[in-house]
Formats: C-alpha cells, sequence, structure tokens
C-alpha cells in the first residue's frame, strides 16, 4: 500500500510518475489516479462546506478541482492532500499559516475572496459544538500586567520603521473618520482626531488621560489644537520612544507626558478619559476595572470616549488572528462593552459605529503595505509579508462584510448636565 | 401605656390635649411631649437618612421637625407619626401614596425637592440587602400577552381627553427633540420625529412597521412627509381608535394602517422597523424576540429604530411608578438592550442619549398639566391630580438629575452597507 498511501499523502507527486510504464500498471496507475482525485475533491469540498460553500474554487496544486455552484471569485490551491487534511483538523489557524507559508495560493482578488468567505460563513449557522470546539483548541493569550506587556510587545514592538512604512505620516494605527469616501487617508486620520476631541468637547486650559496611546499621536493633536494637557499611558517601549521623540520635536514636551506604563496604574484627576484603540487588549473581564478607573479619575463634568472595534454579537477573535497577529486580543460585543460603563454608573452619551471607516482605513494601509512589499520582505521574510497582507485583507473584510465593527463611545459621570444640547456641533 | 402608645401612633393628637390640666399633670405632660418630639425627630432623621440626607426639612405636622445640614430646597410635612411608621415599613410605594391622599405636603418646588432627594439618594451607596428588598416587596406585572393588554389599558386607556389636555397638539407621548432648547413642546415633537426618520433614511415609497405607536402622531408624520407606508400596532383600544379617525380626518387612511394587535404578531417585510416608546413595556426577557421579530421583517437592507427610557444599570422601576403609573414597565440599561440586537446578528449603528431632552419634554407637560389642573380635578379627583403631578414631577428629576437616560438607538442587518457615510445629513 506503499504508493497508495503516499499518493494519499500528496496527489501532486502522483502526477510527476513516469509516463513509461506497462499497460496493466498505467491502468492501475489511472484508476489509482481517479481515486485520488475522488478523495481530494471530497476534503475539498468539506474545506468549502466548512467555509459556508462560498463561490470560490478549490483545489489541489496539480490534482482535483471542485467549483462552486455560482461563478467564483477567486481560486484557493492547496498544495498537497496532507496540507488539506492538516487544514480540516484545525482549519481556524492552520489554513492561515498554510497561506502564510505559501502552500496555500490564491488566484484573484484576496480581499474579495475573504469577504464571500466572510459571507458566506456568517451565512451558514456554524453548529454550536463547532465553536465550542474552536474555543477549546485556542486559548487566548492572557492580560494580566505582565501577559500584558508580551502581548503588547508581540505587536507593537515589531519596529516603527515597519509600521511608517503603511500608516501615513499620521502614524494613527486606528480607524480614520472620512468625511467623504473621497478623503486621503491623512486626511481621515486628522479628522478622526478633530472628530474625538470634539466629542468630548475638549477646552483650552483643560486636562486629558489618554489610555493606550500608540505613536503618540492624538495626544500631540490634543494639545496642539485644542490646549489641553495630556498624561498618556502605553506599554509598549518602541512607541513611547517615538511619541517622545516626537513630542520634543514639536516643542510639544512640556504639554504632553508619555507614561511607559499600565492603564491600571492610571492616576490623578483630568476633565476627560480618552482611549482610542486600547480596549482589545483589555480583555472583558477587566472592563469594570477600567470604568472604575474612568470613574475615579473624573470630576463631576468629567467625560470620556472609548474607542474600539466590536461585534454585533460575543464571540472571540478569530484565532489565527489571536495567535499569529494580536495575541490576548478581544473585540467586545456592546454588551461586553457595557461592562465598563454599568457597574460605574457611567451614562453612555453616544454610540458611533464606524465599520465602514475601518475597511475604507484598512484599504489605505493595504495599498500603501503593497506598494512597500519589497521593503518588507527585506525587513522580516517572505513569510511575513504574506502574513501581514492575510491580515490586513482579512481585516477589510470583516469590517467590510459586519463581522466586525468598530464602536466610538462617548460617556459621562451621571450627573453631569453640562452636556452639548445636540450632536449638531460635530458636523458644523 | 394607652396614652403613650396613642402618643406614639399620632404626634398630632398629642398637640390637642386641652390646657385645662393640674401642674403635676402638666409637668407629666410637658415630659411626654419632649418624648414624642424625640421620638419623632428619631423618626424624621431615618426617612431623611433613607433618602440620603437631602437638603430638605422633614416634619410632622404641628410637631417635631428636623433640619438639614445645608439650606434645605422644600419642607416635607407628615400628617402623622403613623404615616411616617407605615412609611418605613414601605417606603418605595408608602411615600408616593402618601404625597397622593394629601397627608404628605410640601413646600417649596415640588421638581426641586425630587431633584435633591434623587441625587443624595444616588450618591447614598443604598446597602444591597436594601434593594433586594425592594425586589421582593413588590414584583412587577408581567407581560404576557394579556398581561400587557391589561398594563396597557390601565394607563393609555384613562381616556384621550385627559392626555389631549398636556400633551400638546401632536398628541406624542414620548421624549421629544429640541434643536435648541428654547423649542416649544410642538416644535420639538415635530423636530423629533424628523429625527427618527431622517436616523432610518425613510425613502418615497417604502414601507414601515411601527411597534407600538400610541394616538398614532409620527406613523401619520412619516406617510405625509416621507412618501412610506406605514404598518403601526398598538394594544392601546383607546389611542387605535384615536389614530384611525385622525388619519381619516388627514386623508391619509390609505397609507397608514393601525392594527390593534400585540408587536408580537407583527407579521410581513418592510424597509423599516420603528418603535418610539414601547420598549417599556415589552419587559427583557421579550426582548430577544423583538429582535429576532425585527430581523425576520426586515430585507437586507433593512435598517430601524428603537427609541427608550433607560438607565446607566440594570434597575427596576420606582415600585411606586410600576405599581400605580406604568404595570409591568422596565427602563433597561444598555446591556439589556443588547439583547434586542445581539442574539440577531443586528448591528447597533448609532446610539443616542436624550435624557435632557426628556427633562424639558417633561416640563413642558408639567406645566400644561398645572395649567389644566381644575379639569383634571373634574375629569377624577384630587388623588389623581396629585398622584400624576408626582409621576411628572419625579420624571423631570430621574432625566434631570441622571437616574433615567432616554436611548434612540439606529440598527441595521449585519450586511447591509447601503449606510450614510456619517451623520452629517442629521445636521444639515
Amino acid at each position: 500500500m506503499s504508493a497508495t498511501d503516499e499518493s494519499l499523502i500528496s496527489g501532486r507527486k502522483h502526477t510527476e510518475i513516469p509516463r513509461a510504464v506497462t499497460a496493466g500498471a498505467a491502468e492501475t496507475q489511472a484508476a489509482e489516479a481517479a481515486e485520488v482525485r475522488k478523495t481530494d475533491r471530497w476534503l475539498l469540498k468539506r474545506v468549502s462546506s466548512f467555509l459556508g460553500d462560498p463561490p470560490v474554487e478549490f483545489a489541489v496544486r496539480g490534482g482535483a478541482r471542485v467549483r462552486a455552484a455560482s461563478a467564483p471569485v477567486a481560486r484557493v490551491t492547496f498544495a498537497s492532500r496532507a496540507l488539506l487534511l492538516s487544514i480540516l483538523a484545525d482549519p481556524w489557524v492552520r489554513i492561515g499559516d498554510a497561506y502564510s507559508d505559501g502552500s496555500v495560493t490564491v488566484e484573484g482578488d484576496l480581499v474579495e475572496l475573504l469577504e464571500v468567505v466572510y459571507r458566506a460563513s456568517a451565512a451558514a449557522d456554524k453548529p454550536s459544538w463547532l465553536r465550542r470546539a474552536a474555543d477549546l483548541a485556542h486559548r487566548p493569550h492572557v492580560n494580566t500586567l505582565a501577559g500584558s506587556r508580551d502581548n503588547i510587545h508581540r505587536h507593537y514592538d515589531i519596529g516603527n520603521d515597519f509600521y511608517a512604512l503603511w500608516l501615513g505620516s499620521t502614524m494613527a494605527y486606528t480607524c480614520a473618520y472620512y468625511p467623504t469616501p473621497a478623503a486621503t487617508l491623512d486626511e481621515a486620520q486628522t479628522a478622526k482626531m478633530h472628530h474625538v476631541c470634539r466629542k468630548v468637547r475638549l477646552r483650552s486650559g483643560e486636562s486629558v488621560v489618554e489610555a493606550g496611546c500608540g505613536w503618540g499621536t492624538l495626544a500631540l493633536h490634543m494639545a496642539r489644537h485644542y490646549g489641553v494637557r495630556v498624561r498618556a499611558f502605553n506599554i509598549s517601549h518602541e512607541q513611547v520612544a517615538y511619541a517622545r521623540a516626537r513630542a520634543a520635536r514639536e516643542g510639544l514636551a512640556g504639554q504632553v507626558e508619555y507614561v511607559e506604563d499600565d492603564y491600571r496604574n492610571i492616576s490623578g484627576h483630568y476633565d476627560a478619559f480618552i482611549s482610542v484603540g486600547m480596549l482589545e487588549h483589555v480583555g472583558v473581564k477587566n472592563y469594570p476595572t477600567l470604568g472604575s478607573l474612568a470613574r475615579r479619575c473624573l470630576g463631576s463634568n468629567g467625560r470620556g470616549l472609548i474607542h474600539s472595534i466590536g461585534r454585533n454579537q460575543p464571540a472571540r477573535l478569530q484565532p489565527w488572528i489571536e495567535k499569529r497577529i494580536f495575541p490576548g486580543a478581544h473585540p467586545p460585543a456592546l454588551s461586553e462593552m457595557a461592562q465598563i460603563f454599568e457597574p460605574s454608573d457611567l451614562s453612555v452619551l453616544d454610540v458611533e459605529n464606524l465599520r465602514l471607516h475601518y475597511a475604507q482605513t484598512l484599504r489605505h494601509w493595504l495599498a500603501l503595505y503593497e506598494s512597500a512589499a519589497e521593503r518588507v520582505r527585506a525587513m522580516f521574510d517572505e513569510k511575513f509579508v504574506r502574513m501581514w497582507r492575510l491580515y490586513l485583507a482579512g481585516s477589510i473584510a470583516g469590517f467590510s462584510t459586519g463581522t466586525l465593527q468598530l464602536f466610538q463611545v462617548v460617556f459621562a459621570t451621571a450627573d453631569n448636565n453640562d452636556l452639548p444640547w445636540t450632536r449638531a456641533h460635530l458636523y458644523t
């Protein structure tokens, strides 16, 4: 059975068998080849079915193919049957890894492919045991003080030069706000910062605490355009170093203090509490702590804003993303975000869902990333290039198909009546 | 011990003892009077403490008084010690009843009094056993199909003529929207209806289902100004009769159908699902049903709006209001409202908290109500006049102090990308 076994493992090898064979052997081999293709087709159909049968053609390299019911938007080719089997055993992580190492290849537009896969997966009600199996197979990283530091280090400290290649001149690594879809990335990032500042109505002379500040862009923007003092917390060493140098260069070091520390160690009193794109790394069980911290920081006219990737329903982050890209991350549903505000009697004043803006932001990032692919390859390797391409393309698809949301939540202390009468001031 | 017992029951009676007494008896009686005042003061202090020691003077009619630590905004007088004791035994309901029947009187502004009481109560962290005691003492009315019909009948069917006295010309019995605080009630109710229609971007020729439609005002507004067809559901017989007559009178009966039925019996497909001021009567355990019903009604470009009184934290409605005014009602926290949307994978697009607008709406209602008090008295009786005055004044205080919220939530089916790019269109 060794020949058959080998063909079971790799359909491709089978096609490389030399032609010089006897008629009987040729017949046997033809029958075997037919059997192999049949088995491969069965496996490909399982993959397609797991993904909700999207309009995608699936193939084994040099072997079997299965066509979609409707016109396919792309072809996905698996290097071998062994790969197919390993993917079926653990699809949540293996398919992403296989794309990264090149053993899964895609003909067609990667974003479009992922969009049809996400839509089909959402439409195909997965049995709950399958979700539970995924949850059991992949335990997310924990967000203890030490765990958070490690998780953040693994994403944000991989090199400021790398991020500078594709984040645009603002170095803002969060959803931008496009007043019109035609806005450029830099325009939209600047508009986002103004949108945030207007939502919490920053006034000159006020003080702001920022929980998670990336490369420091928003803190500088607030200080420069709204005349506020900012204390900005971040546990990414690389980001804090970059932000401090930038503040000094731009003459704002007197107004903005970057603190390399965990948000849990924030102390003092402030007029506003702002956190843009950190909540994803906090972990739901720490939400009440975050809320009570915000409550404690704020006086009776206190207000705040939390901006975070979210979901329509509580669900774990896609395991490949959690494992390879964002260890410990979790995009919350609104019922989960409520656990920040409700225990501390904070009033939610405004929630805006900006998911289409994040899809657009990510399209701009991916375009810049692709145009810098050679330099990324030189910094890291081809596997890294493909891995981050998949992450960016998958994120576009997540936001454009409604698998992911972006919630901007404005809140205030319960007894704060110093509130704008309407939201018209945001649009004039 | 009979004399002492009697004085324990009523401090006031004690002051009516005739002056013609012997010197010895006079001394005894003076000592007894001092003892009575001391006991009454102790009881008044318990009431004050239960309310978080607000800046209010508490008194027994013709007897003891306790002054507040800071300048009092009002004086609350209890008719007797017996009343004080019964209030302390069940403060949640008895104090409202006693105000209604005139055995508790208020000198000073009722709204201002209730505002300081609400603020003080919120600041004084009630022990959780006290909350549990209140929950156990007062079980809310249930919202089964029959229960809902009874609950709604008891509030909304008490007479269209009564509501017409103080709701303004729109007969809209929900929070208005004040583009500026100076807007009149009618202007603000009309602005609210436009705000709702713009939020769901109604287009001519579309169909709308409305769950709970009051006296039919919004349905007519949508038909007239946005050219949509509306099916509006309501289980209040009086309201539906009124709404149908109005639609006929205004020549809109062909565009608007009022259905006297429970929202749970909504069927058909619509472009938009709208519910303004019904959720308070749905009951949290029915929220997933409401959400799946909305999901089922809507096509792939479906969107909806739910407008409801809410809270910062899950908590039962004040028991007196639930018992005497709104049987079965519950203002949800956002985590509770999420149970409408999350199980049905509906995307929350926008949440606006309009609590200051509801305080303003209620101020306008209370002013109209007070100017029509004589007619209300003629329709019902003095007790009813005081009961509804307390309800309206208490509601102002609830919204102005942040004890109550008003959430307007816009939602859409998860895969609906036909969304406005920003919310600027609401303000131009």
